[in-house]
């Protein structure tokens, strides 16, 4: 449990751990139209583009809701209604872009790889050659599925290259990894407030081009996902169209400036890469094998194959650590059957420590001796 | 400034102030998967589809972001494709649902009266009488344009004698105006955390008539934006598809038990019927004229005719209110140059009467002796 609130600490892909203050920073009801209120949103949208590398060229748009709000306002608004879509897929995330599609009516193509395996951008540039009809290309930064990390800078080269848009769904990556929307390039790259940020969940946003996004006036088929439409007003008058979660905004606010009081990118990415490697080292140790190799992880989340001891129960597993204060996430996998501990969020190697120490225990209690995967 | 916070009191449709205890239940990080956050939903739900009368036939489907996205996937999953809409407007709100229905391709017609007056019952049945293509008819319970009261049990009934289905817009009405969806009847009504359930703004929610919801299947334009996928998944495991804002939920869930100790809709009502009794008659004392005449009059906002003095800045007349800790809102209006004050959120009737020696000083400070309209 946390020294703050005795909560448990959330191993998970979000909601997570965020700090005492951020949440603090909810105690008060802002007015949405009040000028206070209105300078907290213009330096979250600032504060966002200059993490992205985003310079004068782009801009931020959020939009209210969970993550896949902020995707599927990223597909509608950018790709228009006759454009196609390459969509690189090797996990849930990208197989949500491909059903995000299929809702809008939009075209689309997939490049479907296993859950272990980043997309081959040599291949990504035969399909744009051999495919003159595909207009953008979407591609996840970090998937959630596995954890793994995809190759958005060399996808994005052939992307270029081959005079097609980018879009990157940087939902569990941003703001622990470094990206530069511009230097990609990329037309827009979509992330949230409750990932490696640490603030609450209830917005996304996009990092968009804006030229790019001027462009788009007409392609989406929401008026609450519409980013053009949002940015617009926005232009005006700086504020949200629609009731922001001003609760939520306030919270992300602060979050933002302890994300840069820790260093930024650099630091938090620090802490999340420590956190991961004890969380590694740790559980190689206790016997489990990790699914991806160290040069394919990023520090987000880790995927670790499930025991093949027939006494390994995954939910009295779970049931245990929640009570012993961590709380860890099932897998999602296709490919492997599994389970997944995060590495973002208010946590520190001490903590994970703790996990790991919990994890032992909770192993002795189940009486289990052999943590490997029936096919080593 | 409120004894709790200090803050200015919120004189607005929205975001509204709020309880200290609504905001505190704020401070924790749920896991979204964990099985006592999973009970908040249920408990939420359950009691929402208790305020409106629903009984066993409606269901409660929770959706993120601010109450556009419930109406607007409201009418996207409602709303068959080859169904055609007859929209009432006489404000903004009505207008919104006609903008939703030109980004969703779906058929529509409008009914428009001025933002005083309210559709007439005889009207809406010669219109459903006169086309039968019309499958559907979306009513606004309280336009927040004027803080006009829409006759929706006299619609109901013409809707229902012409068999055709009816789409409610509550946003501002829900849980201080009695309403019963069953007796109605309608097929939904939408409605949002932060209006007189007094929660934080960042969750909308729909009840739904769960078998006319079961028909909806393959309705919806948007992935984030469908009710009968979001409730199908709710139906299997109890969760949201998609990262759901857990604090505005536990907060939201505090606001409910706060709503339900208040003696739910009957004693919140009159709390909201007594601050509007007690601004509308103190803003006559200083000479301000009420938009609406009583009868017409919610008790959610008050609509007042801006003073013909030229002597009366209303952007002076905001910030001098605000510097003394009441923000009002401005006018919406067509009809009219005008402004409003609200009613609902944590205010009472003492903090309606500061709000009122506010605006007597106010005025003096600004030297404005008349406040009646140009034309009375």
């Amino acid at each position: 449990m946390t020294a703050e609130t005795h909560e448990p600490f959330l191993l998970t892909p979000g909601p997570l751990t965020t700090s005492a203050t951020t949440k603090q920073a909810m105690l008060r009801d802002w007015g949405s139209r009040d000028a206070a209120f209105i300078q907290i949103n213009r330096d979250v949208r600032n504060r966002l583009v200059e993490l992205a590398g985003g310079g004068d060229a782009f801009t931020c748009v959020p939009v209210q809701g969970s993550g896949t709000f902020a995707v599927e306002a990223m597909i509608a608004t950018f790709l228009p209604r006759d454009g196609k879509l390459l969509i690189l897929i090797n996990g849930a995330y990208g197989h949500r872009i491909a059903k995000i599609c299929d809702y809008l009516g939009r075209d689309y193509v997939i490049y479907e790889t296993t859950e272990d395996t980043p997309p081959d951008p040599s291949e990504v540039d035969s399909m744009l050659a051999n495919d003159v009809s595909i207009s953008h290309v979407a591609v996840i930064h970090c998937e959630t599925t596995s954890g793994i990390l995809n190759p958005v800078a060399e996808i994005a080269a052939v992307v270029a290259r081959r005079q097609r848009r980018l879009l990157v769904d940087s939902m569990s990556a941003f703001g622990a990894l470094e990206i530069d929307v511009a230097g990609l390039p990329c037309d827009a790259l979509a992330a949230s407030s409750n990932k490696c940020i640490e603030g609450a969940p209830g917005m996304g946003f996009v990092i968009c081009h804006t030229d790019a996004l001027v462009e788009t006036k007409g392609n989406a088929h929401s008026l609450s996902l519409d980013l053009e439409d949002q940015w617009n007003a926005m232009e005006k008058n700086a504020q949200w169209r629609f009731t922001p979660p001003t609760h939520v905004v306030a919270a992300f606010h602060q979050a933002l400036a302890e994300h840069a009081d820790e260093g930024g990118i650099a630091g938090r990415g620090r802490r999340y890469r420590r956190n991961c490697e004890v969380l590694v080292s740790g559980m190689r140790a206790l016997g489990f094998k990790p699914l991806l190799p160290d040069a394919l992880q990023a520090p987000i989340i880790v995927t670790f194959h499930m025991p093949a001891d027939p006494g390994f129960d995954f939910q009295i597993f779970y049931d245990r650590l929640a009570e012993k204060g961590y709380v860890i996430y099932p897998g999602k996998l296709t490919v492997a059957d599994s389970f997944r501990i995060g590495c973002i969020g208010r946590l520190d190697e001490q903590v994970m420590r703790g996990a790991l120490g919990a994890i032992g225990e909770t192993l002795e209690e189940m009486g289990i001796r052999e943590c490997g995967p029936a096919v080593a």
